[in-house]
């Protein structure tokens, strides 16, 4: 049985393969594995656990807090392409907190031990640079999310304006672009078009050109519920 | 007039000095600047402004967020021997944050140009490597904060039970430590310590061995309200 993977399938998935060493390369080629999961496997738990950097092909991933009391609060979702950095968290020593990551549908998985990727870092400023990338981009989302936390306002604005136009013209389908939303709420338009994007990952809209399509009304009055009191 | 900092000076700071080429120690020598800012001056606004690196050798730097409405949320704080990235936020494309950083009392900084030092990021793995350190360390700071802010009720029992003990023994000064506390509260040594460490931050506490003195009871009552009621 061969288990290893092409390097074309691999050199699609890391962004830095051509700054790789072939000596680099063909770690990466002997060492990665693909994994298959069922939707709601929990891949990493806490940060003591350091089971090696996951790379979504297909399928989701979910990293979230559980507080005391057993609250989940989702951080950021991966999809395609995407890297899961904190299910290696062993590999940077000032990581403190912990974080779970599960799948939230069937997917599939490319592993690359916790070890290998510490080494590559160390040897290869590019893989280093991009792992940076990588924490800054889960940082924003983090930072975005506290901002949501601590000014719950525009969230229930931009909700309670969907409902009230959806009411308005008797459809779930809205034609009407980012711009003139923003414009309705006093707000900017790429404020608006994140939020927007937040709520199709949360599964309570579709979004595509000049056209939001809401899939889940009850999910969106809840979080309308303090603008429509 | 010399304005060219002292190289020992530079590598008692930049923990990554050794590994860098001669080349590139001369470039921090040259471009590297001693600054002095009085107490409360605003030295970084918002993602677009990108003055760079600054290094505290004295004093005391604020990272904070500031709501729609004006109130400030303190991220994290910087004290001698620590570097700001954020005021670099331009080095990472993947940085969509706004935050401001301030100084607290007068402080003595030392600023490296962000095309600087991008330009040692990219070169050299060391220097990227300990920039993702730095950010792990942010990062760690931040899900903290965020973990307090949605589960308030550790700071509140411990304020609670530092006012209990003080009324208790007619006296602002505690004698114990902070395995104690944790086996009053039923938490572990690590998570009171951390705690402990964060009021003493804010200037609430002042901890040395085997005791921990209240300076601001007043601010201390206010954290333990909810668990006082």
């Amino acid at each position: 049985v061969n288990l290893t993977l092409d390097p074309a399938l691999l050199s699609s998935y890391f962004p830095f393969w051509n700054q790789l060493t072939s000596t680099q390369q063909d770690l990466l080629v002997k060492n990665t594995r693909q994994l298959h999961f069922p939707a709601g496997k929990i891949l990493h738990n806490g940060s003591s656990d350091c089971i090696g950097l996951l790379l979504v092909i297909s399928g989701e991933l979910r990293a979230y807090t559980i507080s005391d009391e057993g609250k989940e609060l989702t951080l950021y979702r991966l999809f395609e392409h995407d890297m899961c950095l904190f299910s290696a968290a062993c590999i940077l020593n000032s990581v403190s907190f912990e974080i779970t990551v599960s799948t939230v549908e069937e997917s599939s998985i490319l592993h690359v031990p916790a070890d290998l990727y510490k080494q590559l870092m160390r040897e290869n400023a590019a893989v280093a640079n991009y792992t940076n990338e990588l924490m800054a981009s889960r940082f924003s989302d983090v930072m975005w999310l506290m901002d949501q936390i601590m000014n719950k306002k525009l969230g229930a604005r931009v909700a309670a304006f969907l409902i009230e136009e959806s009411t308005l013209h008797h459809s779930v389908t809205l034609h009407m672009t980012h711009e003139q939303i923003a414009n309705h709420l006093g707000s900017a338009r790429e404020v608006i078009t994140r939020m927007l994007k937040y709520f199709q990952r949360e599964g309570l809209l579709q979004l595509s050109r000049g056209v939001i399509h809401i899939k889940n009304l009850s999910s969106l009055e809840e979080i309308a519920a303090p603008s429509l009191r």
